[in-house]
């Protein structure tokens, strides 16, 4: 495995295994891997030939209150998990060589990015698209890997490669939770011990809410508010956004029926975190 | 030559040509093809292996009040154009080949697109850095070529292309003028004679300030009032913009030094003709 900080270093490694028909996988990152991120580039190897994957906390997704400068880091243990998985390069460039000072081109998606964390945190969502267009022309993958834990970056890539025409497929993996139902997130590392039993609540009103459509309750509205009300019971948690919608559009349901997408997204302590079920009713 | 319609189609033929190692040059046209069209195709025939033009007449860069509509067609007098500069394939998609009824991505850049054409045409460039971004990730060039008559266009794409990573070579080819000066446009078609010959406003204003600079007058805003003022006294000329500014970023200038650029825009009855000459002083 190599470590790649330049530009011009993916663009030659890319073009030479194309020379040789080799299928390229993609996974972009934000670095500070965990079993998450390692189930996205075990898939990746098991479908391509040379699996990429970048390693690049992107500011502009970050808004000026947000935790840019204290995201976690370790390029070097990253690196050695990569490894473990069989990545062929890890791209790790600098922020200046991905955006130039005078840099004043953008990507939005319109839909999809005014509800859920595009609500909560303006201007997130044209920050992935603008560095996910740069690294798809970068690498010039032929599959791209995307944890379902961000449910709703999901839909909005997905979206602006079908409307971009951008030449990608885009590989969706189910997200990966501790043993005791905790959604992996790099940003589980600011949690202290009570926080971290705390955060439990997102995983267990995502079951209650799963359980109550099992037993057959079909009024979003009343399992909305049972979330609510079970979140509001954790002293150290509050609320961003609890969210029943339609799985493709977001748009909030009264009834729930067809592809069901419950998301949401609560602080813990200081901590921003996110979870969410995708149902089948 | 072949004319094709699908995304498909043009995806497949581009990878087959990219195994075989072919560089592929790229035209972007909104067809109705003259002598200005014509140069810029036969550049990239010198330059490249393969070359694909399209013809697609982007109907998101068109203003509700503009000529999209009237824009002026002719798809089989355009083939027999581009065959006789050797184009090889014409990629010609029908507006729902391009666009999704629900599309909503879009691609700005914000700097360069607020003066000139961009104050005159509001969302002309995020149409034209839309459609363009989408026809490279369909055609995927090695280099695409542009006119400099759309001095603006060619600086705003150059910046997007920078910006955005693609790894596309914007090629940037000279005016073609009619004998008498006027620079080659489709748009040319809409001129009654009268109008026709009011048309050379442009070019001999752009002359006129040559010759200052040439003769040693600096003062941009001197110059400009002699643009204008002889423009005005064109009766069917009605001025949109004359606009004397720094080459790379169009800022605008007071004294004319370096790499200048002088633009126009000017109504000739109904029609918006725009014209422009690079100087370095």
């Amino acid at each position: 495995m190599e470590i790649y900080h330049r530009i011009s270093d993916i663009r030659d490694y890319v073009k030479a295994r194309r020379r040789e028909g080799k299928k390229i996988g993609f996974v972009p990152t934000m670095g500070y891997l965990h079993q998450g991120h390692l189930t996205l580039m075990e898939r990746a190897k098991e479908e391509n030939d040379i699996v990429i994957a970048s390693i690049f906390i992107n500011p502009t997704q970050f808004g000026p209150d947000e935790d840019y400068e204290d995201y976690p880091r370790n390029l070097e243990h990253d690196a050695k998990l990569a490894k473990g998985v069989g990545i062929d390069i890890i791209f790790a460039p600098k922020v200046e060589e991905i955006y130039l000072k005078n840099a004043c081109t953008r990507v939005e998606v319109d839909d999809l990015t005014t509800k859920l964390c595009g609500a909560s945190r303006p201007g997130h969502f044209r920050g992935v698209c603008t560095i996910v267009t740069k690294l798809f022309n970068i690498v010039n993958p032929d599959r791209a890997y995307f944890g379902q834990k961000d449910a709703q970056q999901v839909l909005v890539i997905k979206k602006m490669v079908e409307d971009l025409n951008f030449d990608v497929k885009i590989v969706v993996v189910p997200i990966v939770r501790e043993e005791d139902g905790l959604a992996m997130s790099s940003r589980n590392k600011y949690l202290s011990t009570k926080e971290r039993e705390a955060a439990l609540i997102l995983f267990k009103s995502l079951t209650l809410a799963k359980n109550m459509i099992e037993a057959g309750k079909r009024d979003a509205n009343l399992i909305k508010s049972q979330i609510i009300k079970n979140i509001e019971n954790e002293p150290l948690a509050r609320i961003d956004y609890v969210h029943i919608a339609n799985e493709k559009n977001l748009k909030e349901v009264d009834l729930v029926t067809g592809k069901i997408l419950i998301a949401l997204a609560v602080y813990i302590g200081e901590t921003r975190l996110i979870d969410n079920i995708l149902l089948e009713v």
